[in-house]
């Protein structure tokens, strides 16, 4: 047994033995349910080599790990030797880990009870309670859940550290509504809900709360903290013991913050502030959302008598969602200032390509990541850019190689999957262009999903639609000519924050939250072909009011994103008259308003991309 | 106080004084959860003068008529007078039954525990159990339910019995799955479930289980019944003292059942049986549909030390909702008469109109009635014909009167939605048809309802999808220019059985049931404009397998219903080419199929209605 994490599985197994377990769940997550984590909390890769998202269960005789279609061909290639296999979700026959433990046969253990360990920082209740659920459902009764926070830090000897890196604040110019105000708000909602305080513990719902950010994860400008918030204190949790002197960027946010009335107080004094919580009537009543809260605050809180939790969905999300005037005027400057970016680095791509020059799908990655870096308030990019030529761009999350990626060819596909960080908005945007001669899968596939972009973009809605309910718009022409896609259509974001958030989504889930104006969602339909090729046109799309009348309230989508679509591998006799008019329209509009700012040649290269079809 | 309504509804009051309640419920429906009753559980009209769909609440201070939007108008016409006040429902800010018990103030009463009393004849367990849960989540823990079977029958002196109609068995050929195959079905359900039998309830489903028709409701082929199917008796309750000797049809009924092994029990026998049920080892479990089992029989089987019940979906309603292969040629059949029947009538309506004779929308329904019922196997008609010219039209749910309906003009637009049964199949359509001469507004109405009906017709979708996901192909067209409408687009049909059954629908309500190859469901957008006209245009469409793919299972709708679709009030530019070529291919085959059958002055019409646009 050579391979390392094989190894690490039997270590393990090892502690398993000696602790009395018969599972341990190794999460996928951190003590927030961030999507994306800190190195720290990469447990799933330590233990597996395994980079995507995901779980592991591991009992004494099976090592499994849980993934969506979305990572299939990633697991398959990393898991070999590993000894752990691949748990599909997703697809129809799914069997998620609950289910799975609540019904697999334990080899026989020391005592009846079947014992399920998991890291209490990083499961959220919700999770636990759905092991429960599923284990009450099986009529298997005699179980329990151990309670086991930093369960590989005895074999994970070089383990990082929990983030630490500059705190920002935003003023309120930049986000419209100021923390004072925030604060208030939710304390409102503490009445409402007849509650004494309120427990965020989502890093982007805090850096809203506060309007502050840092970058203690890649790409999601958030600050690992929790935020306690009652009727008469602010407490923000956040690692605060070895603040450089030089760095004047946080030193001056605390001072802002305490002028605000926000307690700085130790990170790791959240769990001792839980346990000692207490009231002048001996019930403290605490608000928190179980999606995101961990079970081990959550044990803490259940042992101190004084308090109590109220779960709910916590209301900063919906809140967040709903973009302001001055948060829309931001994103709008930002997909201004993005587009610029992009137009110059397709502009240089085709030139560079055609010109006979060797580029790699990371070379090309490094260019726009420069361009996007000259723009002023740029703070890095909003996730790792997928950079993809040819069979590349059909691996649904491909990361571009930065040695040895495949050398752009001028033909076919190229797919560019990225965004940035500005202190002013967030961005997401994918483009698929034509390098030169594209085959007629390529062209059919590309045109086809751009109908279904243009289908969404297009949509009108009453007042109270979720995403669910038009889904079927982006994929209606796939379905017709017998494609799909195994993802969702659309998804929220931040401004100035995570390229993910919730709480609406537009896939076929039954997510009954409905869209709100307001709301920034991405619109991005698209088409895998294992092996050949694949194609995505993604834009952000806010939610505006259209019409009043006898029917109802009428809601439409407003296109943030401006850069060129490509009308060189458009099937045209596929478009109806419809989707030509608003491709045009679009096309025209993007021109109008990038080509003042572009260098000469590149505006005059604009013009030509985007002559009417 | 004059109206004879106000006054039933002081007596009740009386009633529930003498009784401590606070609050009573009249039952909108009969002891089986039926959707149509007949005339003894007309409860609701009996005390409001109210026809329409919806349910009653009597408070010592307070009466409230709770219904939805389709009869918002009726309501508005039958209430005044009655001091019974209209409780919107299906609006943004409804306050249903439950919620509005367990939150409304109650005028003092005897004792402080707030009594609702409820014909638990005619309330399901489901609907009790809400109005359960409503009091428990206001916090208002003092109430009690009260059973109260037979409520109004001490105040309603010529109540109608319970009816009793002839009752006729389809034998194996016209339905494809015996009686003795669907009880050894049922039985391998019940193995898999572990319970000792299964109480249906729902009417429909126990036709279909026995292969029996009767006309006990109006339009609904069924029989007043309960079905007990244990693993080794099958035992059916159902009026039968007094079956006339000239009712040779039921009597053969009959011994056709019991030589199947039915056994035949009169229809009161179920209370008794329920109580007294019980097993050698002292448990009989039970499996019962909450929504449709009734209150007062669940409470006789809680009384019953030896019953035990597993309440959960009947498995028959999907199984019912899949038509076999000998069901669906069957509703071919009855699509291919019914169309015929329908050329004839609407060949007739536009000549004797355009001929200047009188006609009103009675005559014309009567008309309709007299061709439909020259088709060997005709069985009546599946619900009351809504024949409406003009602002008739309007209304969702327009009763056509005997007398003194309107005489239909010589221009605009006139409706008819209607349907027959038969031996062989249930039909269900709606064509709207130009008389003349028509406004804007209405030719743009026709064409943008058309512009749904055929997104719908045309749609495919994975296997899995659910209703609620494509509801949005009949309605983005209407949504696009505005328009809208409050119900659902299309419901489930049963073979010979009712007009509306489930469990999948199309609509924007949130159904997890999906549409399965074999399912018959409506395609019916409409838009209303009241005070004017109204169009709906409506066909069945069979779910079928489309294709299999690397993407996956598709499926997809072929329309079942033939009649042409009234070309003249369409605005061509609003059509695309896709719409155009469904529309001409549809009616060509319209004229194809039925010309060969019909008079040659009506075919020689329909060839000059279908030629393409």
């Amino acid at each position: 047994m050579e391979n390392i994490y094989a190894k690490r599985v039997e270590k393990i197994r090892s502690i398993m033995r000696k602790k009395g377990w018969d599972a341990v769940i190794i999460s996928g997550s951190d003590p927030h349910s961030s999507e994306y984590m800190a190195p720290r909390w990469h447990q799933v890769e330590w233990v597996s080599g395994y980079s995507g998202e995901g779980e592991i269960v591991i009992t004494l005789d099976h090592a499994g790990l849980w993934t969506d279609t979305r990572y299939f061909i990633q697991a398959a290639k990393q898991l070999p030797g590993t000894g752990i296999e691949l748990h599909k979700t997703r697809v129809p026959d799914q069997v998620l880990i609950p289910e799975w433990l609540a019904n697999v046969a334990f080899p026989s253990t020391n005592d009846k009870l079947v014992a399920v360990a998991v890291d209490g920082d990083c499961q959220a209740i919700s999770d636990v309670n759905d092991i429960i659920d599923a284990f009450k459902a099986s009529g298997r009764e005699e179980y329990k859940i151990v309670n086991a926070p930093e369960m590989l830090s005895e074999l994970w000897e070089d383990r990082p550290d929990i983030p630490q890196t500059s705190i920002i604040t935003l003023g309120d110019e930049q986000v419209g509504w100021s923390r004072i105000q925030k604060i208030s708000w939710l304390r409102k909602f503490l009445m409402e809900k007849e509650c004494d305080a309120i427990l965020l513990t989502a890093l982007d719902e805090i850096a809203w709360t506060l309007n502050v950010r840092g970058s203690d994860i890649d790409y999601n400008p958030v600050v690992m903290s929790y935020l306690l918030v009652s009727m008469d204190e602010v407490n923000w949790y956040v690692k605060k013991r070895a603040i450089p002197k030089s760095d004047q960027e946080t030193i001056d946010s605390f001072y802002e913050l305490k002028a605000d009335g926000v307690n700085i107080r130790d990170y790791s004094d959240i769990a001792i502030e839980l346990a000692s919580l207490s009231d002048e009537d001996g019930d403290r009543k605490l608000f928190a959302d179980p999606s995101t809260l961990n079970y081990n605050l959550y044990n803490i809180l259940m042992g101190n008598p004084s308090a109590s939790v109220m779960t709910g969905k916590s209301p900063v999300a919906l809140r967040k969602s709903i973009k302001n005037s001055v948060e829309i005027a931001g994103m709008k400057e930002a997909h201004y200032e993005d587009g610029l970016a992009m137009e110059k680095f397709l502009h240089w791509l085709e030139t560079t390509v055609n010109s006979g020059a060797i580029i790699s799908e990371y070379d090309a990655a490094v260019k726009l990541g420069e361009f996007r870096s000259q723009i002023p308030g740029y703070r890095g990019d909003s996730f790792e850019t997928v950079s993809a030529w040819g069979e590349g761009a059909a691996l649904p999350h491909y990361i571009t190689p930065k040695d040895g990626s495949t050398t752009i060819g001028n033909h076919g596909l190229y797919l560019n999957d990225s965004g940035g960080q500005y202190l002013f908005g967030t961005t997401d945007i994918t483009r698929t262009v034509a390098l030169g001669p594209c085959t007629h899968l390529e062209k059919e596939d590309y045109t086809i999903v751009l109908k279904g972009h243009i289908g969404l973009a297009m949509a009108v809605f009453p007042k109270g639609t979720a995403g669910c309910q038009i889904d079927v718009l982006a994929r209606e022409p796939m379905w017709k000519t017998f494609r799909n896609f195994g993802h969702g259509t659309g998804h929220g974001i931040g401004f100035y924050l995570n390229v993910h958030e919730g709480p609406q989504d537009i896939r076929q889930n039954f997510n009954r939250q409905a869209i709100v104006p307001g709301m920034i969602t991405s619109n991005e339909p698209r088409i895998y072909r294992e092996g050949l090729h694949g194609v995505r046109h993604e834009s952000l799309v806010l939610c505006v009011e259209a019409d009043k009348n006898e029917f109802g309230e009428f809601l439409k989508f407003e296109t943030l994103t401006l850069c060129h679509i490509d009308t060189a591998p458009i099937i045209k006799e596929l478009l109806n008259d419809e989707e030509k008019t608003w491709l045009n329209e679009y096309n025209e509009r993007v021109y109008r308003e990038l080509s003042p700012r572009l260098p000469i040649e590149v505006a005059q290269w604009l013009r030509k991309k985007t002559l009417p079809i």
